[in-house]
Order: C-alpha cells, then sequence, then structure tokens
C-alpha cells in the first residue's frame, strides 16, 4: 500500500515552553489557529464544551518511529516515581508519542469559537504542532464501564494515594 | 510544511459489508490485524476494556476531502429522519467521513489480544481500513461534564424519543 499523505489544517499556538507542557497534569490554556481555507468546516462546533484534537508530534524524530516498548516516562514524571519502577509495556498500551506514526489524540475543553480560533484549555500539545482533524466530543464517546489491566490499575493507585486523581 | 507521510500499521478485518457496517448502530465484531513488525507495541494491552483505533478512511475520495459542510448524513439514518430536516454544519463538528484529512478516532471495545490480532466490538469501519494508531481507552479520556450546542441537543432529543439512545 502507499504512504498515506495528510495535511496540517492548523496549528496549535501559546506561550508555554515545552518543558511546561511535558511537565503539567492539567495541561495549559491555548489557541488552535486553523488554516483560512478551512473555516467553513469549524460551523456548529461552538458550544460543545469538549473537542478532540487530532495532532501531529512533529517533534517525533525517526528513531522515536521505530520504538515499539517503553515505560512510561510521562506518567512516571506525574507520579513522580523512578521510571525504573514502571513495567516495560507496548507503545500501544501507552499515550508515549514514541510510536509508529506520531499522533495524538487529545481531548482538550473548548472555551470558544472565534472565527478560525479556537480557544482550548487541557492542551498537552507543544506550540506549532501541526494539527490534522478536529472533532466534536459527543456523549457516545464516553465509555461508562471500564476494565483496565493490573500494571495500569497499580499505577492508578499510587497516583491515588498521592493525591493526584486520574492519570 | 512538507507533507505528513504515515504509514498503516495493521488493518481492519470482518465479514460484514459496508453497507451493514454504514447502517449499524453498535458497529460490528471483527480483528484488527496488526502486521507482524509491530507485535512488540501491543505488549500489556490485553486487560484493557476499550481500545482507540485510529483509521485512515482510504474509501474517502479527493473530492470528500473538499467538503466543508455536512448534513450529518449518518445520523439522519440512524434516526431515520430525512436529511433535509438536519442542519449543515461544518465536518469539525461532526464525525462525518468527508473532512480534509480522513481520519476516524473510534472507541471499540477490546475482547482479547491474541499475539497481533485484536478481537474488538463497536466497529464502524469498513473490512480492509488502514489502521494507524492504537491507543488504550484510560480513564482520563472521559469527560463527565458536557456541554453540547442546542442543534445537536435538539437531535439527541429526537433519538430519546425514539428510544435509540446516545448518538
Amino acid at each position: 500500500m502507499e504512504p498515506i499523505v495528510i495535511r496540517p489544517i492548523g496549528f496549535v499556538v501559546h506561550q508555554y515552553s515545552d518543558e511546561v507542557v511535558r511537565s503539567s497534569t492539567k495541561g495549559v490554556d491555548g489557541v488552535i489557529e486553523v488554516l483560512p481555507e478551512y473555516v467553513d468546516g469549524l460551523r456548529g462546533l461552538d458550544g460543545f464544551s469538549h473537542v478532540i484534537v487530532v495532532a501531529y508530534l512533529h517533534r517525533v524524530s525517526e528513531e522515536g518511529r521505530r520504538v515499539l516498548l517503553v515505560r512510561p516516562r510521562g506518567l512516571a514524571r506525574r507520579l513522580g516515581i523512578p521510571l525504573e519502577n514502571l513495567p516495560e509495556v507496548g507503545v500501544f498500551a501507552t499515550d508515549s508519542p514514541h510510536r509508529p506514526n506520531p499522533i495524538a489524540v487529545s481531548v482538550v475543553r473548548l472555551y470558544r469559537v472565534v472565527g478560525r480560533y479556537l480557544y482550548v484549555g487541557n492542551l498537552d500539545l507543544y506550540s506549532g504542532t501541526p494539527v490534522l482533524d478536529i472533532k466534536p466530543y459527543t456523549p457516545s464517546r464516553r465509555v461508562d464501564t471500564l476494565s483496565l489491566p493490573s500494571w495500569y490499575t497499580q499505577l492508578l493507585e499510587i497516583a491515588r494515594e498521592r493525591g493526584l486523581g486520574e492519570v
């Protein structure tokens, strides 16, 4: 099969450094600037409290794209536990940016839409990140009854003990 | 910016026709066949009850990628109401397959992982669809307090009256 070619429909813009974004547990406030030619695609989006942002993690290197096993580094940082205490799991079982196609699926708070600018919160994306798609967060996206593997529930337990909420 | 090039990490495989998938409200059962070179990336995934499948909607034509305003056709079909009674909204406010980058983000039920095969349910993807990424559905993905624009809540009302649940 031929490689798939996609183009950004917009970009993430905010004032925070990559390090601030990386270490934030709740994400940062910012703007998604949609390219002028796609502005009609935003009609009817204002009023959704949350949107799903599909983004291309452009900082991930070719080497990062070849990684298949990781210790979930972001989790370790947020939990404040040494990386070596985390299990090594597959990238498809984590939100690691290292993965064959470094595509992020982020649920962000949508404050308002003004022209081609989306004012958002809870952004876990660096400023300058290309955005590939935007989708409304509708009730059907929500899964009420979840189960999780034991390696993950053990991490959730640590987070709860440390008062960090859901990770 | 240069176009972004991505490659499938696997494919959707099931026995159902496109028409059955399109008209299904709950999706179909099927398999996600991950390519052999990525099998290590699945370690630790078994045990998650749900996963997020990022897929490339390869049947969408170049013309379909230029569409920016739609009447939500899938909703109309499921609600059994004439398409012309639905509002015309932007593609980024809908789950329409017609969008500049035809990328789907589907939440599916994960029954089990056997080698490089994921047995899943609630699939709304045609057999043969290229899969770009797989992510675990973790509690942090769930938004408890949502708000929706009035055009959307009116559609939800119609669905509830017809006993269709969440759409």
